[in-house]
């Protein structure tokens, strides 16, 4: 089997000293017109071939200094078949670098169509392989039941929406059963296979989707599932504050570690309108990545007053 | 806007007397190997336009004979970008031979990135443009609005997940919240927007998925969302009965009505090992879609000895 994804991240972020995992969305309006991405045309080569040449620039600057990468695949099949040609090709650059990736897609399905899913994304010979992707748990346990086999069999990482950052996230994820809300039965659910899937680190290969906007229930999800890796998403953009992203976070060695924080747009394209020209955009690219590795750095060291948010350890 | 989903799927199942929507799965072992599909190269040229090949046959085997196909987009995933090539091209040679197309891909994400989906599959301009597409519901109402816009703006069909046909499906959609469980709720939650997308015909252009084999809670979900069609599949190879299948059905007219009955592999593949030649596959193929559009006619039929499972009428 290929190494154990959760090692390999734990590996990576203590020796880059951060856990930023930089989102690759294309917001197609956003990408400096050099590029030559076509709003009216989609599907057309040049779009397709404008938003693969903005990427590989990102994949690029993020090399060597972030642990792993997330592209959100309904960015790319926007563009058709080309677009998905184009992720294909920026995922195997990625990998190439030396980045992990997580494949953004929240696919659910039922058995041989979950095996499909799994086939398409995790395995040695898919043609778009990745290192980890997410998964919606809407369909049951049995629906998750090809891609925990890819990851007993191949190490790829999982990580299953519990709690998401959206403010509908609530109206399901939140309900109460017995007491107890949804994406706790769901987070339950998992602690069996994701203490199968534990590497040598601890870690398991089983993760959680945790949204920053919601830091009690990250905290609460970190009992119930104290091997799994979190996949943070709305730090930055999203309006969630560092201490929030990292409410799920234990203290292990030096620093904070148990997850992963996803900024995308606030990296990409920052603020404010549209990039101008593309080099512009590249210069602030750098600046806005170094100030996010900078900020959850110093989050997660481990000095002392600095250290108010913690939990339950991982072993 | 393009005219409604949901019209245009009751005009057809009524001209054509049966509510069969035949599932475009490629199961690949399962191909006849004339086609030239290979197992150990799912990403070749050559998988991708053996699986065209075959699909091109189905599409024009079911033109004419059933309304509605819809093809489920992972098993084409599998095949890397060629696969979503072919997959456009048989989408839009479907359209063109009168068949409506439901684009199977259970999409669920947030915001911006289910705008992207939304743009991807929905919209005029979309490089796969489907008539109507299924849904996870498992992030919430939000998540479902960019769709619901597009289907007012465009008027195309969308099926949210409820109650799925898979074992594992009562792990959490059967979950009870105030003694009520969750797919009810799903259920409850999209009422408004299924009644405020209805067309001429009575019919919501929001719709539900519906698995066959539970037919007491597809009776249940009627009552709750009485003009939305239902997606039901699980008839034939995952075992329902075609009873079952019209659980959620109501007389309305001279038949039941009220959604589709969805058959991939029954009606694909057949029973028994892999096929022989491709002729006889393709003898088979159309003795399998007759069989089953005969039965499901009869079924559908209003008989008085046959008419047993009464529903809400859906005025």
């Amino acid at each position: 089997m290929d190494q154990h994804f959760a090692d390999r991240y734990i590996e990576a972020t203590r020796q880059l000293k951060n856990p930023l995992c930089v989102g690759l969305d294309p917001h197609l309006e956003r990408i400096p017109t050099e590029f030559g991405v076509r709003l009216d045309a989609l599907g057309s080569e040049q779009s397709a071939a404008g938003v693969q040449a903005f990427f590989e620039i990102v994949i690029d600057v993020c090399a060597g200094k972030v642990p792993v990468i997330k592209p959100q695949i309904a960015f790319f099949e926007q563009l058709g078949w080309r677009g998905l040609r184009a992720l294909e090709r920026l995922v195997a650059r990625a990998r190439e670098r030396g980045l992990l990736v997580i494949l953004d897609a929240k696919r659910g399905d039922l058995s041989s169509t979950a095996q499909a899913y799994a086939q398409s994304y995790l395995f040695p010979n898919s043609p778009c392989r990745a290192d980890a992707i997410t998964l919606s748990p809407y369909l049951g346990i049995d629906s998750l039941k090809p891609f925990i086999e890819a990851s007993l069999a191949h190490g790829v990482g999982l990580f299953v929406l519990a709690r998401t950052s959206n403010p509908g996230a609530a109206d399901f994820q939140s309900l109460l059963i017995d007491g107890v809300p949804l994406y706790e039965r769901v987070a339950a659910a998992l602690a069996p296979s994701a203490a199968a899937l534990r590497g040598s680190t601890g870690w398991s290969n089983l993760g959680v989707v945790a949204g920053a906007t919601y830091p009690a229930e990250a905290a609460r999800l970190r009992r119930t599932l104290p091997h799994s890796l979190f996949l943070v998403p709305g730090y930055g953009a999203q309006g969630a504050s560092v201490a929030a992203a990292l409410a799920g976070f234990v203290p292990q060695g030096e620093r904070l570690e148990g997850g992963m924080v996803s900024s995308s747009r606030g990296i990409l394209y920052g603020e404010g309108p549209v990039a101008g020209s593309a080099s512009e955009w590249r210069a602030g690219l750098s600046e806005r990545l170094d100030a996010a590795r900078r900020e959850l750095s110093e989050a997660i060291a481990l000095a002392p007053e600095k250290v108010t948010l913690r939990s339950i350890p991982p072993d």
